[in-house]
């Protein structure tokens, strides 16, 4: 948290890498660091301007009584472009993905508007009076839960991320991508999430010491299945039945949706209407084909749950242009299946020299993190990265090794964000020219 | 943060107050304790119903491609009474408020959809590339900030509750008015808001140290002006440009405004154009007559700011129909104004015994904080309510003794909710009789 100090030292003004990058610290203290940097009087650009001497005109919207108050409030209409990016639009008989637009929201919770999904049959209209979750299999005594059932249980709120283990998959391509942060990185997203503890439902059905396995099941027709292990289930796995407050929205879930922190989207099986508990994985085709790791050489991975260490900066990213030079607070979200965020740096050169970004705290667990680096863009080209590491001690991978270890890059192809591989979590650079536009590169 | 710990020790499921209320340790331990109280077996009935011998037959929605993913996620149909309440929904001349149905919702996020709002000249539709904030006054230079140019700051992003001085007001009733937790206390809400700390834009101005108020001025038609203390300004106060990651909503403040957080609502100024920094506080209509709180005898409190420390339960409450004796998870907000919550007990008797309840974590400064508390009801009548306490060692107030400081109870008037006085934060209590019906009572 930024807090002012009335009282404060003197805060440092101190390059701590090339290309601008400036001590975290001016963050912390007072005045003088950000005057010095944004405002008045600045060597490299103002970002407030001097006030005119002309008065203040009263806009149009000063002078008229507004709009009527709705029951359910929705964005300006000069947010309008604030939208998902679709692969589908007019739903045609095949899947279809919406892409969370990161460069233009901010902060750490994502809207439930614009919560990524994905859906292979459509998004199910589903009537939470008639749903039912059933767990049986290795059980005393299966068991069936409505939503109302559910709501008189102790019920859990925490913040997680979930992201499609496709996610990123663009940057598998050979050729970076000219996309936004939305459409590259839009398939995760980070909710408030309520719901009942899964260990409290398997406790009260009784499941067998020897149960080391669920299978999931939604209850749309697309029937996905996820084998979960009992191990997760006991950790930190919820029944989650609100998001960010409210009941989920259909297409992430509704009325209830296994939530398993921190692990491959498709996992957090939606529509959740079983829960069979058995002794070992069901080998589904999520999980045995579709959701295999491919890996240079043509071996899988199998069973790689963990969505592990990434980031990357949402401002300023693609699409934006910087118009002067000056300050700029660099900006962007870090998350970890493995835990919390321990630390993040940021680039201003491509690689050649990091500085360590500010974090946002809280810092939740498997949850984004936002962070904060101070820059003054001298007005030259410069690369901007961020790369960040978790509690558990994982390091977010540079490129090189990235691809030489979980996947050869391919060229692109006629759907630009189709790529075969997966769990893409290295780094994404931003490339800023003399005129301030901003290009997609590798570096 | 509710835990399964497979090692835990036995829980307990000892009552720790009158008429049901269990130790909040049973949310922390191991089965035992939930399957007892819910589960089968239980001799006061089960959440969960043993499944039956039938087949699962599937749904319609297992069973046909769904609908197309939109742009934009909307809740489903089946929730289409989750919205907020109108005082005004034709939009007639005069002030509108919208409150958020607290009984319906659930964790600690409000979503922006949700959130209350109270407009006095209607919802202004303010351009954002058109407007300003400006900064005058006691500075040293005059600054004028655009939407863009504020995005180039560093940003700070924290969950925060705004409540209206009048949220409550119906309690001034003598008589228990009948209406659920969101008619009641629904002009409060929290969210994580995203802005610049107001204490970096004073300091580029350079405010003289002679100037301890603000006077804060809102955009729309309204012009609605409050006196803001400097040193609040320097505490914690943001000027906020994104609720829960996304541009706040029109009827919020769109495009920027103050959050002055623990203070009254119409102090956190929307649509927020012009801070001018002055020796003395402006004594606008809005401090001077309608926001004084009256007392008993007619004095009043003058800059009587802060919200105090409160709660109330939303699950179950009034409009909830418990259908059968067993176990329910309590569960409600607390929040305070002058920082976090410390602890909040529950009682099932009207008062006469209380337990502690659990708090969900991170306990946020100045914003809600669920609270949940195991509760065996036995089917007999029973009175729930809530007290909180915050870090800063005040308590919410008994109602006997609130009244008696506060402010005189009136008759119920036309309109149910318009009461004269404010800042309503002693105990609500929600009675329960043998067919499970809720009433709102006074106890």
């Amino acid at each position: 948290m930024v807090k002012a100090d009335r009282r404060g030292r003197a805060p440092s003004l101190d390059a701590v890498a090339g290309n601008g990058l400036l001590d975290r610290r001016a963050l912390l203290g007072r005045g003088i660091a950000l005057a010095g940097a944004m405002g008045i009087g600045s060597a490299t650009g103002a970002a407030a301007e001097p006030l005119q001497d002309a008065p203040l005109e009263d806009a149009p919207w000063s002078k008229a009584f507004g709009e009527v108050t709705p029951p359910l409030q929705t964005p300006s209409r000069f947010e309008k472009n604030v939208v998902r990016a679709l692969s589908n639009p007019n739903g045609e008989f095949r899947n279809s993905h919406a892409r969370t637009p990161h460069q233009l929201i901010n902060g750490t919770i994502t809207p439930n508007s614009l919560h990524f999904s994905i859906n292979h049959c459509g998004i199910p209209d589903i009537d939470p009076a008639q749903h039912r979750l059933v767990i049986h299999g290795m059980v005393r005594q299966p068991l069936e839960f409505s939503l109302e059932t559910l709501s008189r249980y102790p019920l859990v709120t925490r913040p997680h991320f979930v992201e499609c283990a496709g996610n990123s998959a663009g940057m598998f391509s050979n050729e970076p991508i000219q996309a936004s942060a939305g459409l590259i990185h839009g398939l995760v997203s980070n909710s408030e999430w309520t719901g009942v503890p899964l260990s409290v439902l398997l406790d009260e059905a009784g499941i067998d010491p020897k149960a080391k396995w669920l299978v999931a099941e939604g209850g749309d027709a697309q029937f996905l299945d996820r084998s979960i292990p009992v191990k997760k289930a006991y950790d930190d796995a919820l029944v989650a039945i609100y998001q960010n407050g409210e009941r989920l929205m259909p297409g992430n879930g509704y009325p209830m949706r296994l939530l398993v922190p921190g692990y491959q989207g498709n996992m957090n099986v939606k529509f959740l209407r079983r829960l069979k508990a058995v002794d070992q994985p069901a080998y589904t085709y999520f999980e045995s084909k579709n959701y295999s790791q491919i890996l240079p050489g043509g071996k899988t991975w199998r069973f790689h749950f963990l969505m592990e260490v990434k980031s990357f900066i949402t401002y300023p990213s693609f699409g934006l242009h910087l118009k002067e030079p000056g300050f700029y607070a660099i900006s962007g979200v870090a998350y970890s299946g493995a835990g919390r965020i321990a630390k993040v740096m940021v680039s201003a050169d491509g690689g050649k020299s990091w500085g360590e970004a500010a974090l946002q705290s809280p810092v939740h667990d498997k949850a984004f993190t936002r962070f904060v680096m101070p820059w003054r863009w001298d007005g030259g080209p410069a690369v901007l990265q961020s790369r960040a590491w978790d509690e558990a001690g994982n390091v977010q991978p540079l490129r090189a090794e990235f691809v030489a270890a979980r996947g050869e890059t391919k060229k692109p192809v006629a759907t630009p964000l189709a790529f075969p591989n997966q769990h893409y979590n290295s780094i994404t650079s931003w490339g800023i020219n003399a005129k301030g536009e901003i290009a997609h590169v590798y570096s």
